[in-house]
């Protein structure tokens, strides 16, 4: 049983993670059709989250009506969960911090038919645990600033 | 690279993994607060999924306002997303089928205090797939029904 980790440790861990995983599942709503939920590649710009969906997704559908969104890594015992708001950006028409992505995946949506576009979401909110230990001092970024 | 499964093999997959496995991600919505998402311990009846949560959770709130939940095994490269409606029943006054839960972990919430609640749904759509290979076909189960 290691110690808890302290928020330090924890953010450093979760910046390695963003930086170095591939996917994770996001959870939407629709004010008619309820939560949703799916996984996605993602990449990690330092500031923000990078996705790709088709525009005629049920995800695009949700943000356009609802922008907010919850984020996981897979892990289940290594909680990393991210909450913000999305923006949308027709894949045709990105801006440049979205070849955070196209150079992570080596795959430019940007000619797709039917379109794609970019989810932006810059993290609010940020919880970290490792398991019930670590429940106490698992929001590490709060109002969109790292809490050290 | 494998062939894709058909219908009956990714059944029998899917029950195997909902017997054997511990953790899924729990997707819920609120009319105003937005999409909420969390991991939870399940047990797997043979019909539904049992789960259990503080009576004052967020997700408890969510669910007693929208019952709609979506619910996926935390592999994202060996998807299993299930949707369907939860009950809520007082962990104080639980119906016989939520021992499947206490003894898959030894942990019976029946007297906690703060109360808990068992969340109990049964899937009416499951879809299962691994990777753009088995796209096609990813509905396991529609209306309740198994689609072999």
């Amino acid at each position: 049983m290691h110690a808890p980790r302290d928020s330090a440790e924890r953010i450093r861990d979760t910046l390695t993670r963003l930086d170095t995983e591939r996917d994770l599942w996001l959870a939407t709503s629709h004010p008619t059709h309820g939560p949703h939920q799916i996984p996605l590649w993602f990449a990690w710009d330092g500031t923000a989250l990078w996705m790709c969906t088709s525009a005629a997704s049920v995800v695009a559908r949700n943000l356009r009506e609802d922008p907010r969104a919850r984020l996981s890594l897979p892990d289940t015992t290594d909680v990393v969960l991210l909450q913000g708001e999305a923006h949308l950006y027709p894949a045709a028409d990105a801006p440049p911090e979205a070849t955070t992505f196209t150079t992570k995946f080596a795959w430019n949506p940007n000619t797709e038919d039917p379109p794609y576009v970019y989810l932006r979401i810059q993290p609010q909110t940020v919880r970290a645990w490792r398991g019930v230990p670590e429940l106490r001092g698992r929001v590490v970024m709060r109002g969109g600033v790292w809490v050290e």
